[in-house]
């Protein structure tokens, strides 16, 4: 069986954004896979692959690293199976919704949720997430967390253009989700199976929220069998 | 002859960014056009197309009226001219693009050049403008002007998600550009012919400085022809 080796946190909580891109392609794809989980600290569990990020998926003697990588291989080597673009165009704009999402939502998101996040990390795996993301900042957990009304305010700023497009048609890919709408979808599960906090504002953000919604419940509900932070 | 009605400023200055859209489209599709300029303030010259934004394209018996659905009507009405969108699926995240560069890098851009780009405006049309854009941001156009160093940092955190897909590839759209492409080079290229400041610094905006030089240089030069601000 084809696995997909898997970010997890405290009690089994699955809450990689990119992880959950693959997870997502994978069922649209309708390919079967075992979750294998990982934590931060047990990057030697995904040694065989030459690298030390997740998700990495191993597909018979393929395997591959990078949620990137991941949706191209799966693109590319079952092509019956319902696209993830759309073709090659909608592939190089798929880039471009890749990068807002990495440079600008996921770290409006992160500041805003980093404390909830902390506290549903592994034990095991505290001191690493501390330290890694305490040096990506330049400030303490405590520090950004006490400002975390501020952070609100600067994400409420990123997602106009989310809105604004999700406004006009139900996915962003259109009448039906792909490959761009998984990407960003990510990081909404990971935000909320991380935190308490629901980030999406029902009057400015409308669009998003039914979105994100819609997405939850797709496939079977897949996303939405993980419980949300409480 | 199809016509093409554009915002025009003081000594003929072309700085639309949603004209300059339409100029790109019309050039990739190899069409050609005469160009009516319409200041601000001479709506009744587009009073035929029932409504008072720019641009409008006139194409025989068609009368289109905003970029996008001009971009659609070219792609649709001259399908063996070379695509614009390269599909449907990337017709859709064309939309995100269009909707990221409309919320996020218009205003951001359009607060750092304000002052330069009412001094462009053809004199009859500077009432207007300044009361719309006061109106728009709250502020007068000289308290804006005076926070400029403030708004050139807040642009700087805009960029990232363009500087990291155009680091990828030499055009949002892969080896050769596209609408998605137009849709961002159109303000670019306004804020180029309307103020004197180089707004992408050679460092942390490589990419995005090297992608709009290529794009000053197609179609012969089209771009290029309007002289920058000085």
């Amino acid at each position: 069986m084809r696995k997909l080796y898997d970010l997890a946190g405290a009690d089994d909580r699955r809450f990689s954004p990119y992880c959950w891109r693959s997870r997502m392609a994978l069922a649209h794809k309708g390919l079967a896979f075992d979750a294998v989980p990982c934590r931060y600290t047990e990057k030697d569990r995904i040694a065989f692959s030459g690298q030390k990020k997740l998700p990495v998926l191993a597909d018979g003697e393929a395997i591959i690293a990078d949620s990137w990588d991941i949706a191209g291989y799966l693109e590319d080597t079952y092509p019956e199976a319902p696209a993830l673009f759309g073709g090659d165009a909608a592939r190089q704009l798929a880039r471009f919704v890749n990068a807002w999402t990495d440079t600008e939502l996921n770290p409006a998101l992160l500041k805003v949720v980093i404390k909830d996040v902390f506290d549903r990390v592994h034990p095991d795996d505290r001191d690493y997430f501390r330290r890694t993301r305490e040096d990506r900042f330049g400030s303490t957990l405590e520090e950004l967390h006490a400002n975390r009304d501020t952070y609100r305010k600067n994400l409420s700023a990123v997602l106009p253009p989310l809105e604004a497009r999700l406004s006009e048609t139900p996915y962003l890919c259109g009448d039906a989700p792909a490959y761009a709408d998984y990407i960003v979808f990510g990081s909404f599960q990971w935000v909320r199976v991380a935190s308490p906090l629901e980030l999406l504002d029902p009057q400015a953000t409308l669009h998003v929220h039914a979105w994100r919604e819609r997405l939850l419940d797709h496939f079977d509900g897949v996303a939405r069998q993980f419980p949300a932070a409480a």
